[in-house]
């Protein structure tokens, strides 16, 4: 197949994802850069490859489609786009659950997500789950900054009051972070069934949520600087925890 | 003052210090955001205050100028600009040293230049140090990230080289990070005197720089992930320091 006119109605179809609302109705999203590709088709996400002269390579299961750079412009959130774009499937939920799971709660930017979950995979978290009012991961910036990594870990957009309150009867203790009344992240004991819930940028974890704590943890700071970046505050204490596995 | 032309000189003055190059001819550097400008006031850097509307302030030292709307838009990086731009002058670079330098080698991203500076001040450096070829420290997304804490911490661009050879006859000790032939993070016995580097986001610490190590460290992490985001790195390591000195 070839398209060679921004009006055909395809194209403005593709163009719609770019907008949450139409990414969930059709449970479709974009994808582009070499690297993230490759880590989609590997894990056979790939609906349609739109591409841009060569055909990138073969595949029977993928509907390819030619373009021109126009369209590919028009598709892309990048200045300089490259050759192809592909429409992928939202990722199935799996109800494969591990041990460790990093739980976001109202975690707005998606910059801070993507630092999260190439954390969470390099120290060993199986799972990342995120209440329903944090960014939304099949955002752009997200996706560039996860680095292909959405393939690499489950990850679930959930309601999180009735998720984690399943998960305590389950045996997985929840940690929060809080400043106050909360042990220092170097000397707590961790389990190893647990769930590591950070919160939003601005507010911190919600109450709701904060009352189903097991234990609080924080980091030890001095006062000259108020908060850490909650990509940071979550990466320090994942590393703690794969330490402390091994 | 009040300058209402876009076609003014010294709108087109301070338009040129959006370029590297102007910035470091003049000293001087455009800063935007509240907070920002309140920490600059506060540090006696402002030395121009463009603004519409109401002077924010009285302060003599300053030299107020009045603008339109259409001005602050040239001058602003922001999409939607506030009512403020300072033009600042240069830090000062300080001769005073602390015991506890973070020395970026080569970072590019001033985003990860921001969270790095951050979580230094969190956790008791005295100072950072860039190479040459780092990013500029006077670029807005930096400014932006750094959150006004430019102002509450010695920085100091360098030549990395001739500065640790000489930072080790000063009795400090220059702490590497390295994948291979490197103790983990968590079980070294930090120097009280030390400077840790860091290194580019894809090259990681140069060859002449690694060359000087007194030690080096690594964060243990699993194999499904390549490397760790530079700013997250440096901060896990920092955060560990911090609790070792107390």
């Amino acid at each position: 197949m070839k398209i060679t006119s921004l009006q055909n109605q395809l194209v403005k179809f593709y163009a719609g994802l770019k907008l949450k609302k139409n990414r969930e109705i059709n449970r479709l999203f974009l994808l582009e850069g070499e690297d993230l590709l490759k880590e989609a088709h590997a894990a056979k996400m790939i609906r349609s490859l739109l591409y841009v002269g060569k055909k990138p390579f073969e595949d029977n299961s993928i509907e390819f489609i030619e373009v021109t750079e126009e369209i590919i412009k028009k598709l892309s959130s990048q200045v300089t786009p490259g050759k192809f774009i592909a429409v992928c499937n939202f990722l199935e939920k799996s109800e494969e659950k591990g041990n460790k799971a990093i739980v976001l709660d109202g975690v707005q930017d998606p910059g801070n997500g993507g630092t999260i979950l190439r954390s969470a995979i390099a120290f060993g978290f199986d799972e990342m789950i995120l209440s329903n009012d944090s960014f939304d991961i099949y955002n752009d910036k997200f996706l560039r900054a996860s680095k292909g990594s959405i393939f690499n870990i489950n990850i679930k957009r959930i309601n999180l009051k009735e998720e984690l309150i399943k998960r305590k009867t389950e045996g997985y203790k929840v940690i929060t972070t809080s400043v106050v009344n909360s042990t220092s992240y170097d000397e707590y004991n961790y389990e190893d069934k647990l769930c590591l819930v950070v919160g939003n940028e601005g507010q911190g974890i919600s109450k709701e949520i904060f009352e189903l704590s097991d234990a609080s943890i924080h980091i030890p700071m001095n006062d000259k600087m108020e908060s850490l970046n909650v990509g940071v505050a979550a990466s320090i204490i994942m590393a703690k925890i794969y330490i402390n596995k091994k």
